[in-house]
């Protein structure tokens, strides 16, 4: 392959969600990069390739070593758990390779975790929805408090990456209250933990119990809309067929 | 494998694009059943299965037939383009596999137009975004506008999907006149049509220029958030990182 900068969504870490796209480009790259802990998982997948990590909170050093190698004349995988655009790295890589401009970037999606994790509880998102992340590193925490309340009263199902850390524990209480100035205490939710691998856990609860529900940086957390409900142990936002 | 019916989401078309589980589970089962437009591109991939298919407004026959099939001892494969939940069928299975308490459902996710489509645009998405859809034939317009008032007055990066089609050929410039009560003219707005097929076309413009671009049910547009701007001629929406 070219000397280029592949930027590729794993899915959420079984190699049966990759798409066979970013399978066969990883296999055909030189270099596979990314944040430790995902690439941890494609060692043994993926044998006799160089892998390079930083851990988080090094992104913008990480874009450059990918450029860098591929200055050297390699094909780059640059890896990013779910999709490579949804709070992943392609838009940071497009914005560093405007310091690369002899370095061509190609974007390979993946599957989010709004699409694995509501796979895993049945069918959320099958109408309008949104997706909100309550990490306040980048962001202020007034924008997510804005977003989520805009969400809820757009009657959107709503889906939450990072709802909790070791640093902010109490994020994903907040936005509960928050989003209980719009939405009932009995709206249906669902928590998805380990998507895909080992240790998934699913959890359906409402609104209410949300506030002191036990999360992760591994749980995605939905928010059904004014439709949604539980069918056989599963969340499922009806998009409106006559049955 | 069981009789049990799996509902697929096959991706953009493009067999690169679906997920390798998508693809065994296609390979095991008896029959296929979907819409017939995306059946047909599924035919010569996987030869020797029954095909089943309905025209559109015929979703809920559709997955009664499923629930048929599963019941005379086939494995059913029921495919949805994009993702399987995602303005797919995981939802309206769910809700008919109550009269079939005896065939069990697995939801097996693929990659959405959001998600293909913002690969092929660069990087829209990889902040806080909604997802809305302009079909108004099961959902009141009035909840359409309402979603769309509400997703540009949070700053979410929006993804509209069937913005338009033979009956409805407005509707992409009433949604764009609703978001520009509360966003500027001149933000940032891409298209892709046919994504992963062929004739895959993409084109970047201003949501004013957007009112009038000719569009059908093959393509999905992408509406940027207030930092999304243009790079190299992609469509890069930064997370924050400091560069």
């Amino acid at each position: 392959m070219e000397n280029k900068v592949y930027v590729v969504g794993m899915g959420p870490g079984d190699a049966g969600l990759m798409c066979q796209r970013a399978d066969e480009t990883l296999k055909e790259c030189d270099v596979i990069i990314g944040y430790t802990v995902y690439v941890d998982l494609l060692r043994d997948r993926y044998p006799g390739k160089e892998f390079l990590t930083t851990p988080m909170t090094q992104e913008a050093k990480r874009c450059r070593m990918a450029f860098e190698e591929a200055r050297k004349g390699k094909a780059v995988g640059m890896v990013c758990s779910g999709d490579a655009g949804v709070y992943g790295m392609s838009g940071l890589i497009l914005e560093i390779g405007e310091e690369y401009p002899e370095i061509s970037v190609e974007v390979i999606p993946g599957i989010t975790a709004a699409l694995s994790g509501g796979a895993v509880l049945g069918a959320p998102l099958t109408h309008d929805f949104a997706v909100i992340s309550l990490c306040d590193r980048l962001t202020p925490w007034e924008t997510i408090e804005s977003r989520l309340y805009h969400a809820a009263s757009g009657d959107f199902s709503i889906c939450i990456y990072n709802p909790a850390s070791k640093g902010r524990p109490d994020h994903l209480k907040k936005a509960c209250q928050i989003l209980q100035r719009v939405l009932p205490g009995d709206r249906l939710c669902g928590m998805v933990e380990n998507i895909g691998r080992d240790g998934e856990k699913t959890r359906l609860c409402t609104l209410k119990e949300l506030e002191n529900a036990e999360v992760n940086m591994f749980t995605t957390v939905f928010i059904g809309n004014s439709a949604t409900k539980e069918m056989g142990g599963r969340m499922v936002t009806p998009r409106g067929y006559k049955i």
